[in-house]
């Protein structure tokens, strides 16, 4: 456990090996195990392992060779129309047809997939969490011919890892940690945060590489810019209220 | 890991014995491993070990006696304070005070979540989610002096376990997963997957006790009722309003 928690690396080239039906098995069934508000168990899973289905989702993540490459993706996805059919189916009149329930339907989702993910890795698997799900979730739900109640949250793509990365800098914890309170931040403290990796001679050549003056504005005007932030607020939580995640 | 994962079960009972520091350090490292967007960490862990303040606390987790009981509540947050002050402090203008970047943070937060969960949980703690988290909010964030750009998704429960529960009955692993594309229910698949918990003892209990005639019921009617459900849609979006979480 703690190794693999420790070593995890997002792995973005893979061999086309498939996955072993009993891995896979396993991987899911992992997944299955994470806590779940009341049990109700508020996600769904959707394995695309076909290389035709790769190939329609490849352009919904911006073509990243992995999401043709390895053999596997797995759709993560919120879910309450499972739970509302079988209340329907028992005369009982579900009401998760709202924000609430979005937020607890996506938590149940986003730890059984790190469940999904720490497991799948342990099993010498390399895994990586596709941003971009989120971006393109209107045609992702599509392709994925995803009802209502349900909305993609994340993507995990899983194969035989062809590469070998290093293990990804942090912050140091305490950046994150706050005991009692919030306790914010002096500028100094910041200063200090992002000292090493600021410092670090791979972040100045990719704020080189950039064009920019520093490692903050490659953030802001290259990988996340406001102009692209608002354009994939507006299309989510479109696509939240047209999924009936949002009759409140 | 395997263990670790399948051997989870939520602990509500818990001894008062403290967290060994190293231990603690631990498990706030371990959650820092975690997948995060662009490695920008959007997230924050308040720890509350404090008698005091797991006091003011426990009336927003319906005073459940593990509040008090255990020796420490981690407050999970989405957090996109610290990386916009970084931009700031460095001349760049940080544009994720936006729907887009709540569920960002969220995802970032929710799966370092699980892993302080299964490294407790590895390290011979127990652990339990608390779903309350999201319907008092906006007093938590008072409790805590959370700033804008910081919102609580979660908080875990964490101490040594004084009882030891029975693993929790889970739908069939095929209920949550489709191949390919999402495959839809008949109202047969559906009776077939709920078969077990709803023919179970401990169920009948519960509908008995609830004065019910089925298990949905137990949930629309009791545990999770409309007005509820809209009150704390209503609550939550109002609170990332006002977090600065939806200034598209």
């Amino acid at each position: 456990m703690r190794n693999t928690i420790f070593k995890h690396k997002s792995v973005r080239r893979y061999k086309s090996t498939p996955l072993p039906d009993d891995i896979l098995k396993d991987i899911l069934e992992a997944a299955t195990r994470a806590s779940t508000v009341g049990n109700m168990q508020l996600y769904s899973l959707v394995v695309t392992c076909s290389q035709q289905m790769r190939e329609k989702l490849a352009p919904c993540h911006f073509n990243q060779p992995m999401v043709t490459q390895a053999p596997c993706l797995v759709t993560v996805c919120a879910d309450v129309h499972r739970f509302s059919m079988w209340c329907r189916l028992r005369g009982a009149e579900p009401a998760y047809d709202n924000f609430a329930w979005f937020v607890n339907a996506a938590t149940d989702a986003l730890l059984a997939a790190q469940n999904l993910a720490l497991e799948a890795e342990y099993r010498g698997l390399g895994i990586c969490f596709l941003g971009t799900t989120i971006y393109t979730a209107a045609e992702i739900s599509k392709i994925l011919s995803l009802p209502d109640g349900v909305i993609p949250v994340t993507t995990v793509v899983i194969g035989y890892p062809d590469e070998s990365p290093a293990l990804t800098d942090r912050l140091p914890t305490e950046a994150v940690v706050h005991y009692e309170t919030y306790s914010g931040y002096t500028a100094a403290e910041i200063d200090e945060l992002w000292a090493e990796r600021e410092e670090s001679e791979q972040m100045k050549r990719i704020v080189a590489d950039n064009g920019e003056d520093n490692l903050a504005k490659v953030f802001t005007e290259h990988r996340y810019r406001r102009e692209d932030n608002l354009a994939i607020s507006r299309s989510y939580f479109e696509l939240l209220k047209r999924k009936g995640f949002f009759n409140n």
